[in-house]
């Protein structure tokens, strides 16, 4: 790995990595990435008791946050003369990775689960990367990078166990508290999804060293980061089914877990039934089209809020909004309670 | 009307507004509305082939760009010791002057058309104000809001024909081009819809001086602009049914079409069919939800990026997102093309 400018300012170093880092990754960013807006709805605000300040990641080049890692990662391989780059992902890292490869002109291998969302197979083929499925769980698709790489020669970029792209993660966290705070609130909490645990990890990174209180949300179905900490280290997980496809990894990063573990202040499980919820009041009350991993953060900062009461302010990481349309219009027919279609 | 410092600068005066007065009604919102982000989507901008600035009105409180105008009518209104107002909407405007008064504790009378969309019926009665309905037309609704005046004695904010009303409208578009020449970029042209008129009247005020062209979209069912243009001033349209249910009204304004009759560079009239599909577009490729009357805009752009070419930079008043989850769902059911659901 490259020297990261470890521990040169800003507190504790974790891993290699120091808050420091994602300052570092903000500027090698910048006019590369959206400043994406952070949104506020009174209506979200008004059901939950709390001010909710949703980062758009949705609104992102590529459709998701991930760009942000995966543009660091793959700028570090050119630079030292990749022939070409593989990786394999639920979807928005591949996305991400094929992206930031083609402005580099890499050849790009992608490794999908058998059930991807073809909305993001189709964007990572625009982008002109092959594209091979293997499988459905995160150990498939490890074999599957570990055979290509062998064929092609070309380089991994990880998803979640590459600082590159954790600090490039954390730079949505640090944009949301710098937004916040230009209108003068300091965020007191920051919910983000789970998955492999790069946004958690790049969250805490961001906001720890200002006090800001970091929340993960993960499925109930895939708790592959409460089963971590109850561990102790990274452990897999049952490959069980959830409608949070960028959130099925089955498997913490050993990196995000070692960087997460010590600044996470709580671990929201979330039920297949309140992301679908919290994706129709995305869609009904803060009229933004999000994907079931960030709806998942959105209902834990549901859930949250509605504990930590009136007066408090939270940023949500609205991770990415690449959604299948079938899958929307299967929610909205669900739907039931006060988001439901009337009439 | 109140002194509105007509002709103080920046070119003509017409109908007693000027360019100056949409710069004094942004310092008078300053803090009061949002600043709503301008979306940029490079699907929508492959699928055209020129550049769209989206200003995302449906993210503005109330759910629409017309909180900008009914702040600052109903602002003079209390000032002068009004006893209470009166508004006659298609929805979107109703929704803001029953915010607008509930920040003076004035109590208000909304007098609606009687298919309104239950969303917008909701949220009006949320801000507190009383709800009456007449009919389906233009016509109806102001015999109706003459009666309640005579009754209540209360004053009416007037959805088009308000200086206050154009003037604030017109700060969305004087937004939007700032927040493009923040970006380095100039647009060429802004697209608006066309309902009363007063959007359009305002996009003329803000961006004519600095030689942006305007172009206005309504619903090729309800063509009351297109008709005032042949005949030389307002007439009265037929009142055909149009999914926008916010560009309803079948007679352009006075006050707006003697502003936007010199300065609009084109009309375009957009097909029911197109609206539909625009909104779908702005869901799956821009990822906000719109109701049809931004929809309306976005077609309209869509239809004339493809015409301008590349390298044209169009901005695109998306003025709310007030729909009923009922037509989303129906208009995702019925979609067909790239857009459409798969699997």
């Amino acid at each position: 790995m490259p020297d990261y400018g470890r521990g040169t300012s800003a507190g504790a170093t974790v891993a290699g990595l120091a808050g420091a880092d994602v300052d570092d990754a903000l500027l090698r960013l910048s006019g590369r990435v959206l400043r994406t807006p952070v949104i506020r709805s009174e209506q979200l605000d008004a059901a939950c008791g709390a001010r909710l300040w949703l980062k758009a990641e949705n609104l992102q080049r590529g459709g998701s946050f991930k760009v942000r890692g995966a543009l660091l990662a793959v700028e570090r391989l050119a630079a030292a003369a990749a022939r070409g780059v593989i990786a394999q992902s639920t979807g928005n890292h591949a996305i991400a990775v094929a992206l930031a490869a083609r402005a580099h002109a890499l050849p790009t291998v992608i490794v999908l689960p058998c059930d991807a969302p073809q909305a993001k197979v189709r964007r990572i083929r625009e982008a002109g990367a092959q594209v091979t499925f293997a499988g459905t769980t995160l150990a498939d698709r490890i074999a599957a990078v570990a055979e290509l790489r062998e064929l092609h020669g070309y380089d991994v970029v990880d998803p979640y166990d590459d600082p590159q792209v954790v600090a490039g993660q954390g730079t949505a966290t640090a944009e949301l508290l710098s937004q916040a705070a230009a209108q003068g609130v300091r965020l007191d909490t920051v919910v983000v999804p789970i998955g492999g645990g790069s946004a958690l990890a790049g969250a805490c990174l961001a906001a720890a060293r200002h006090g800001v209180e970091v929340v993960g949300a993960e499925p109930a179905s895939v708790p592959a980061f409460t089963a971590a900490l109850q561990a102790g280290e990274p452990v897999t997980v049952p490959a069980r089914h959830t409608i949070a496809d960028g959130l099925r990894p089955d498997r913490i990063g050993d990196l995000p877990f070692s960087l997460a573990q010590l600044d996470t202040a709580r671990v929201l499980t979330v039920e297949e039934e309140a992301i679908a919820e919290a994706l129709r009041s995305a869609l009904w009350q803060a009229r933004v089209l999000i994907e079931p991993a960030a709806a998942t953060a959105l209902a834990g900062a549901l859930e949250y809020a509605r504990e930590a009461g009136r007066g408090t302010d939270i940023g949500v990481l609205l991770s990415g909004g690449n959604v299948e349309p079938s899958l929307v219009a299967r929610l909205l027919a669900q739907a039931g309670g006060p988001g439901a279609p009337a009439g």
